[in-house]
C-alpha cells in the first residue's frame, strides 16, 4: 500500500449486521486505498460489550463508551450504526460540533431529525452522509442529491420496503393470503421479530421522508407522510387487479404539485407494464421523474448487511477524500424551502373499490347514484354474482380523496351494501 | 440569490444540442446556487460562428476561439461539448495542465484517450468528470465510481444504445424486418444521418469501454471491445427467441473473470424475465453485479440534449463545489491495473443457431455429430419442416466461442446444410 497517501481514521458506533460488514470492508485497506486514493483505518469501535472481543477488530480499538469514539482526537470521521433516536442523535450532533463528518444508515434519525443535523453540519462545515439509510446498495440518495441536482424533480415513486414487497409478490404469484405470505417472509428471514414497522408502512414512510426532503428541498418528516399498511389486501384484490391490468404494490410516493408536497405510503394498483410492477420479491426500486429527463429507475436489493455496508463505506470514502484534500469541510446544502404538505383529503387519484351487495335488480343503480351525487365518476364497473350477494369491482376516474370518503360513508349506509371490503388507490401513470 | 456564496466561472466549448441545454440550465443561477451552495456563472462560450449570436448567451461571452476559453483567467472550469477527438483532446489536456477541472460528455475521447486525461489530471490535481458521456440522465458513472467504490464489481451488463434498442423493440413487438424498424427509428428521430455508428455497435462499445474501465480499474479502450451489430437479426430469430423464452437485445457486457476482462457488444438472447429484457424502445439500462450486493439496475432515457445536460450540470456542480472549498483539487484515481482483455475466442457462452437443412432422414444425425465431435453440447433442438428445407433451431450449453466457430465451419461444408442463417450468443443468467 502507498503510505504516502493521506490518512483518515474512522470511529464506528455499533457493530451489528451492518457495522460488522463495514468493519470487514474497511479491513481491506489496500483495496480501499487503491480505489479512493486515501488510506482509511478503523481506529475505534463502540460496542455494548467490549470485553467479548470481535473477530477482525483489534482489541485495543474496542470500547464500551460511544462518547469516547466521538470525542477522541484520533477519530476523524464518525460512522453511526447504532440506530434509533437516542443516543444516536446526541452523538451525531456532538461529532458535527467537533467538525467531524458523520456517516449514518439511521433512517429514523434522518427522517425525524434530519434538519437539525444538517443545520449543525452547516455551522461547523462538516458533512452528514446517509446513503445507507435508504435502499441498501442502490444509490438513491446520491442520485437525487448529486446526479440530478440540476434537474427539477417533480415526482419520486418507490418500492422502499423489501418485506412488504416480498409478501405482496407471494400473494400475487401464489394466490396466498396475507397471513400465509407473511409467514413465508418470516421463514425466509425477511421480517423483524415484530413485523409491524414494515407491514404498517412506518419503514417506507421514514425512507420516503428522507428522499422527499432531498428531492423537493423541504422538510418532510415521518409524521408528515400519510401511511396505510398492506394487511387489508386480499388474494381476491390481487386477482381482480390483475384482471384489470394492474399489480398491487406498497408504494412510497412523493410529488411536487403547485409548490405543495404530496407524501404518502399506501398499497396502490399500478399498471402491469409499469417498471415498478415488475419489481418482485424483496427488491426495492425508485422511479424519479424530472423536467426534461424522462423517468429514471434504480433498483436492487434494498436492505441487508452487505448492500447497506457498501453504501456506508461509499459515503466514508467520499468524506475521507474530501477531508484528506484540505480546504474546509462541506455541508451539502439541504434546502429547506417552506413547502406545505398537502393533506391526504386534497389528493386526487383514481380508486379501486370492492363492494359486496345484495344480488337483486336496482342495486347497481343505487350504488351508481351515490357516486354521481358526490361527483365521483366511474371508469369501469364489474358485477360478479356469488350466490346471495354480488361482488361489485369498481374503478373510478380521478377523484379527490375527500369525495371518495363521502361516497364510502354513504355506501355503508345503504341497506343493499353488505360491506365495502377494499378501497385501494390507483397510480395510473405508466 | 446569496451573493456571499463562493463563485465559479464556467467556460463552455460547443453549443450544440447538449451545450445549449447546459447553457439554459446554468441560466437559472438562483436555483443552482440554492441547490449547490455555489454561484455558477457561464463566463465564456466557444462556438463556430460567434457573430450569429445565441439566445440566452450574453454576446460578450461568445468567441470563435476555444483556446481563449480554456486559457482565460476568468474561466475556472472547462466544459467540453465539441465531441470527436481533436481539438477536444488537446483543449482538455491544456485545461487540466492549467489545473482547471474538465467536464465532458465526449464518449469517443474518453473511450480512446481516457487514461491520458486521467494521468494529466492526476499531475495537476484537477478533475475529469464524464457522467454525460454514458447513459444520458442515468447516473451510471457515478454509481460505479462513487456509490459502489467499496464493492468488488464483477459484472456490468447494459443496453447502452437507444437507437438499436428502439429497432429491436419494434422488430420484437411488431414483427418488422430490421430495415423497416430502422426506417421507423429514422422517422422518430432516433438515428443519426449515418446510423452505422449505432447499428454496428461502435457507440455502445465506446460507452462500455468507459464503464468497464471504471468498474474494473484497468484500461479498456473502444478497440479492446469485441463488437458485432444488429443488422443480421431477423424477425424469425425474434419469434424463435420468444418461443424459447428469450428476448434479443444488443448487450454491452463487461466481466471480470479470473483477473481478466471480457468486454463485448453483440446481440444476445436474454431470458424474458431478466430486467434488461423489459427495457423497451429508446431506453437504456445497466445492471451492475458486485460481491454481496445483488444486482443493481439503473435505467432511463440514455441520450438526448436535456438528460445529458442534467448529467453535465451535475458534474459541473460537483467540481465547482470542490473548487469553491479550497484545498487542492482531486483527481479521482482511475486505477490502471494491468488486466488482460480476454479474446473473444476464449469466451464461454451458450449459443443460439438457426440452420436451413435438406429435409430428409439422417440430416439431424449428421448435424448433431459435428457438435459432438467438437465437444459442443446441445441444450435444445427444434426442427421445423418448411417444404424442401427444414429449419433447425438449436441452443447449445456453455461452449468456448472457438469451438462454436469450428462447428460452424464444418456445418457450412456439409452438403445437407443449405445455410447457417443466424448465430447469436445467449446470456442465460437471470
Amino acid at each position: 500500500m502507498d503510505t504516502s497517501l493521506p490518512h483518515i481514521s474512522v470511529g464506528l458506533l455499533g457493530l451489528g449486521t451492518v457495522g460488522s460488514e463495514v468493519a470487514r470492508l474497511l479491513r481491506d485497506e489496500a483495496l480501499i486505498a487503491e480505489r479512493s486514493g486515501v488510506r482509511i483505518t478503523l481506529a475505534k469501535v463502540a460496542v455494548a460489550h467490549p470485553g467479548r472481543g470481535r473477530p477482525g477488530v483489534p482489541p485495543g480499538a474496542l470500547t464500551g463508551d460511544p462518547w469516547e469514539v466521538v470525542t477522541s482526537p484520533g477519530v476523524d470521521v464518525v460512522v453511526e450504526l447504532i440506530g434509533g433516536i437516542e443516543p444516536a442523535r446526541s452523538l451525531a450532533l456532538r461529532a458535527l460540533e467537533l467538525g467531524k463528518p458523520v456517516v449514518t444508515a439511521n433512517k429514523q434519525l434522518l427522517a425525524e431529525h434530519g434538519p437539525e443535523l444538517f443545520e449543525r453540519a452547516n455551522r461547523s462545515g462538516a458533512d452528514v452522509r446517509f446513503e445507507g439509510s435508504v435502499g441498501g446498495g442502490i444509490p438513491l440518495v446520491r442520485a437525487i442529491r448529486e446526479a440530478l441536482t440540476a434537474a427539477r424533480i417533480h415526482s419520486i415513486t418507490g418500492i422502499l420496503n423489501g418485506t412488504t414487497n416480498y409478501v405482496l409478490t407471494r400473494m400475487a404469484q401464489e394466490g396466498w393470503s396475507f397471513a400465509d405470505a407473511l409467514a413465508a417472509a418470516r421463514r425466509e428471514g425477511f421480517t423483524e421479530a415484530d413485523p409491524s414497522d414494515d407491514i404498517e408502512g412506518h419503514d417506507a414512510a421514514a425512507k420516503l421522508a428522507i428522499l422527499a426532503s432531498a428531492a423537493f428541498g423541504c422538510r418532510v418528516t415521518s409524521g408528515d407522510v400519510f401511511r396505510e399498511g398492506i394487511a387489508a389486501i386480499t388474494p381476491r384484490d390481487m386477482a381482480y387487479a390483475r384482471e384489470l391490468g394492474f399489480a398491487i404494490k406498497l408504494l412510497a410516493i412523493g410529488r411536487l404539485r403547485d409548490g405543495e408536497v404530496e407524501a404518502r405510503v399506501h398499497p396502490a394498483l399500478i399498471p402491469l407494464a409499469h417498471p415498478l410492477a415488475q419489481v418482485a420479491d424483496e427488491f426495492n426500486a425508485l422511479e424519479v421523474e424530472a423536467d426534461g429527463l424522462g423517468p429514471v429507475v434504480l433498483s436492487g436489493r434494498g436492505a441487508g448487511g452487505p448492500p447497506t455496508a457498501v453504501a456506508v463505506v461509499g459515503d466514508i470514502i467520499d468524506v475521507a477524500r474530501r477531508r484528506a484534500l484540505g480546504g474546509r469541510g462541506f455541508a451539502d446544502p439541504f434546502r429547506l424551502l417552506p413547502r406545505r404538505i398537502r393533506p391526504i383529503d386534497d389528493i386526487v387519484l383514481p380508486f379501486y373499490l370492492n363492494l359486496q351487495v345484495t344480488d337483486r335488480p336496482g342495486v347497481f343503480a343505487r350504488v351508481a347514484t351515490v357516486f354521481g351525487e358526490e361527483r365521483v365518476s366511474i371508469a369501469s364497473i364489474v358485477q360478479k354474482s356469488r350466490g346471495e350477494v354480488a361482488e361489485v369491482v369498481l374503478v373510478t376516474h380521478d377523484a379527490p380523496e375527500r369525495s371518495v370518503r363521502r361516497v364510502l360513508a354513504r355506501l355503508r349506509e345503504l341497506d343493499v351494501v353488505k360491506t365495502v371490503s377494499s378501497v385501494i388507490r390507483v397510480e395510473a401513470t405508466v
